[in-house]
């Protein structure tokens, strides 16, 4: 199978579309721009909402779930947030099919057009405050601190799998303060956990900032944004958080009485990650055999493929086999025993190299003489033979070491690929010749960062928290600049 | 709050809709028909959801996820189902909204019509057989055992909260096979594992049968449900299993090459269990104090709540409090202290009455002095005063008896008001002034069902599996009846 994957070096876009098919992560689908998410490209959204989930809970965030649709007349409320949403997106306009007088199938039945039109939600601020009003009316309402899964549709025009799709999963928190001081902390608190769950969980590093007003959410006062470094010298945004002012709750209303009996407009943020965060694992961490899983964020930690001949085989090595699975099962691994007989060994092997798999063992005949195994692990594509015995020490230990190892690469890679240009020249020559993230000054103007997506398609990805070294000058204008940002062509 | 709520002797109707919203559990939204699941009431269905999603992987099911929009030509082409499903669905007609040029908001942008218009899925058969077609070839590609957690919009006319709404939520099992006799054991073992699932966690006593043509999915060959006895009489389908032939194989041309290398279309399944789960927990074991809920599907199982005057009332009760918590939750009990001081113990009685927590914990100053608390239990209303050391023994045995106390109440329920009429009168009497169920003789053809629900309302729910006692005649018609089948009205 890996044979059949598109090298890298030779076509990036080709060789990323090539692994999510297979891999068996995900595929187009029958309806434009909508993709279908397999098994196996589900477990792993499973893994990072079942992460997410237990995270958010233990900050104190509940789950809820609101409607699909909003009303049309819903988007127009918020000034900047219409311009952002209401463009490209899915329009119900009738409640009713009926058959084809013609006998043609069936049509949509003129009769049954809705009085206002319903956009499927491409998010939910404006339905999620329009309900809020209702729930708040006394600082002893506050805070509510909700979160939703859910899916959203926005009507792209280019789709790539993962990355940008028409409708796509994830999760939006949606929270209302009595302050700005607490709605900022909270903006802040889940923008740092979710660069927490991409280091520690998706071994992805990440650069934590603030967008500039033009990268800004619609309708935020200020967005927070984890920028991750793919492979191929782009960047991926990895997750935003909104601090929304109180725009949304002019916008639908929303006031509440405060502890000395004032009535104010609530704070609210809102923030997401979506499906999008499989694209970033791909990108950052796979090969030119496939995929390449963090262990904490793979389906399948350890797949075990006993290597036999006939039914006396497979037999034989059973106990062999089972007590190594339980014994790894109770280590707290996600473990797979393939044995079927319709596929050869080497056809599994290229399989779960394909998928992922952090660590592959493998028991020949040989093996179960020796009382070892052969032991593979997918990051660094080496083997070693070991005793069996050992092995239920040596897996979780050996899983913790290619979740840093991942880390480590991806870190390593990002550095050596972020430089710090002085000029204009240089800075020209890494964004279109080398690739990769450009540390650079920049005046801060929205002129100037409008002129420099023109002249070479990077945008500022997020002025950083700390590390932005000392005041300078812009690389385009010469003006002053408070200290560098990040530049880069982005995903 | 309790007094707020409707008596369900005074309207039953209107004592369930007061209950899910004041019992914090959902509420409609500005979209007609669409719902807003609040955080309790969410927090119900990650339970249910948590517990069903177990049991599906424990079977072999791996989940997946398919897009939200149908081509409408997919809906025509199974003939009976797109009769049953195609009629009442959210049209997608347009892509993009833009500015009005009036200046007056914005407007559909007529340049921006689909060439097919997309529904919202209803249900999604048509879209996954069609994919199913690209992943099937040969036998070794079956079974595909998959499960997706989505949402579906179905446009009803008359809607209420969890029974009957717009858009829900649910799970629906799509799973394909080799051979005809695989495909019903798995229709099956899912209607079985359905109906474990609704009494050993929602406590619920449900009966499992086959539906007439009638009642039957559309587009399935055998339809197996399980129903359950609502309070006031009525039935409440509360999960089905569809044997789906090979009626979807052959509208997508789906074929796969047995062992013996004939080409033959695929057999399916489907099945599916909704929000409306809840609405049947709270039907059948809440009172006219608010929702009773079974401990295994309880959000929160045990509320302590601490009874004091001041901050220092409430310090010197801290270490009971917290070490009492501890205990319960090392129990593995999901436990909540409510110690606000916003609130008087009054209201939060009443308030977790209301939201159905099994057991209360109050402790008050001379609790503290005694070493003992008040435990009452919400099933029955009583109260007793124990001593708080006993209470980490106690309360997980005092949980699974009020679990099976609200089964076997709601069995009794069932048992007191199934009736066997043995001829029209009775029959009649039975569902037009007594309520419940009738088991009754039938002679099973479409025209007498059809008469009976003119002349009644009442409809055949199931052909109950086993249980059905011996041949018979028709209540309506005289003509011979094989046993009797499961009429009742029905939500």
């Amino acid at each position: 199978m890996a044979k059949f994957l598109t090298n890298r070096e030779e076509s990036y876009a080709q060789w990323y579309n090539d692994l999510v098919i297979k891999a068996g992560l995900a595929e187009n689908s029958a309806v434009r721009g909508c993709m279908v998410i397999k098994p196996y490209g589900y477990a792993i959204w499973e893994k990072i909402e079942a992460e997410l989930d237990k995270r958010f809970k233990a900050t104190g965030h509940v789950n809820a779930y609101f409607p699909i649709f909003i009303p049309k007349s819903f988007l127009s409320r918020e000034a900047a947030h219409v311009e952002g949403f209401a463009k490209e997106c899915a329009v119900v306009t009738h409640y009713r099919l009926k058959n084809d007088p013609d006998g043609k199938g069936i049509i949509v039945d003129p009769t049954a057009k809705l009085e206002e039109e319903l956009v499927v939600r491409p998010t939910s601020e404006t339905i999620i405050w329009n309900t809020y009003r209702d729930w708040i009316q006394s600082y002893r309402d506050l805070p509510i601190l909700i979160n939703q899964w859910a899916n959203v549709v926005r009507w792209e025009m280019r789709t790539r799998l993962f990355l940008r799709t028409a409708e796509f999963l994830w999760q939006e928190g949606h929270t209302a303060h009595a302050t700005e001081e607490e709605a900022i902390t909270e903006t802040r608190t889940i923008i740092d956990l979710y660069a927490n769950f991409a280091e520690e969980l998706m071994a992805l590093p990440v650069i934590k900032g603030v967008k500039t007003e033009a990268e800004r959410f619609a309708g935020a006062v200020e967005t927070y944004s984890i920028e991750a470094y793919m492979q191929d010298g782009k960047a991926l945004q990895t997750g935003t958080s909104h601090f929304l002012g109180q725009n949304f709750a002019r916008a639908f209303d929303v006031k509440f009485t405060d502890k000395s009996g004032k009535l104010d407009y609530v704070w609210a943020t809102s923030w997401g990650v979506s499906t999008r965060l499989i694209g970033a694992l791909i990108m950052s961490h796979s090969d030119d055999n496939g995929l390449v899983l963090p262990p904490r964020i793979a389906p399948i930690q350890v797949v075990i493929i006993p290597i036999y001949k006939g039914d006396s085989g497979i037999e034989e090595m059973r106990p062999t086999l089972n007590s190594l699975r339980e014994k790894l099962e109770k280590a707290g691994l996600s473990v797979k025993v393939d044995d079927r007989d319709t596929h050869k060994p080497g056809f599994k092997f290229a399989d779960y190299e394909m998928k992922g798999v952090p660590v592959r063992i493998a028991i020949g005949p040989r093996d179960l003489i020796n009382n070892t195994a052969e032991v593979a692990r997918r990051d660094l594509l080496t083997k070693e033979t070991v005793g069996i015995d050992s092995l239920p020490s040596l897996i979780p230990s050996l899983l913790e070491e290619i979740q840093q190892n991942l880390f480590n690469r991806a870190l390593e890679l990002r550095e050596k690929n972020t430089h710090y240009p002085d000029n204009w020249d240089q800075f020209r020559d890494i964004i279109e010749n080398r690739g990769g993230f450009a540390m650079a000054h920049f005046d801060g103007s929205a002129e100037t960062e409008e002129r420099i997506k023109q002249l070479t398609k990077a945008t500022v990805r997020c002025i950083p928290e700390g590390e932005r070294g000392e005041a300078g000058k812009c690389i385009l204008t010469g003006n002053h600049s408070e200290g560098r940002v990040l530049f880069a062509k982005a995903y």
